[in-house]
């Protein structure tokens, strides 16, 4: 990637509405992932909404953070497997299959956090993903996320329910 | 509870500004949770920008729609055992251990969610609660949660970083 800019999954996501990682959601969160050697980076800032008590983070919004920061490296795990640029075609998206957060201490909501992400496991429309959840330095939650590929633009009724 | 007015537990949770369940959260979810047996009930209706895909609603916000409801079961589910009414003293107030969520079938954004919520086990300061998330009598996705007390008013050095 060299020391140009960086080049974020979610804008090789086209029509993306999620409220998470969507860049067409104004109202959204606006994950922003993007590799580092084999890990994905997300680094994120709250706004005054998203506490779950006064000056801490919600954990249902670290939850959304890492849902959507894991299922865009599954998506971006899967270009770089078969050796192609993000935006090439087939696209793939990816839905979560399972979730698991643990949460390990109260997350600060007044600094950015970070998420780092690795992929465990990738076989078929399967990736299985694991991510730190950190805050000044500071681990506080820890997760399992298995993301399933549910959109390939190459088949022909790609995606069902899930259609960007 | 007889015919009258629902009580609601986030009703007797003064000072919460919590983004999914705080009544002091202009902008939040308002997760709202009644008994019926039991079981825990609450029924949620999205605005437009919570979907993860067009139509369908976010992951994150489901999964913090199940935490919120979890954690307000775990807080009635101690008074109860302790044979007390909701807003009596001390007050208790849960934070999330763990959060485990399996996704079944994409949920739909346009109609009203149900989640119904049962504690499998309750022993100190641990409660573990089982929740269905189900819309439009359709089951789309499970949970097992754990809640630790983190705020008891009868504490002295009640809450540390959890204060509401």
């Amino acid at each position: 990637m060299g020391s140009g800019e960086k080049k974020y999954f979610q804008n090789y996501m086209p029509g993306n509405v999620c409220f998470g990682c969507g860049a067409l959601n104004d109202e959204g969160l606006h994950v922003k992932s993007y590799w580092e050697g084999n890990e994905s980076v997300c680094h994120w800032r709250a706004e005054g909404q998203y506490h779950g008590w006064p000056g801490l983070m919600n954990g249902g919004i670290m939850a959304t953070l890492i849902d959507c920061h894991c299922m865009g490296t599954a998506m971006a795990h899967a270009c770089r497997e078969e050796g192609r640029e993000l935006g090439s075609l087939p696209e793939y998206r990816y839905a979560t299959g399972t979730l698991h957060v643990k949460y390990l201490k109260p997350t600060p909501n007044k600094y950015p956090v970070e998420l780092r992400a690795t992929v465990l496991q990738a076989k078929g429309r399967k990736t299985v993903l694991r991510c730190v959840f950190s805050c000044q330095g500071t681990q506080t939650a820890e997760a399992e996320v298995v993301g399933i590929r549910v959109f390939d633009s190459s088949q022909k009724d790609a995606g069902g329910a899930f259609r960007p």
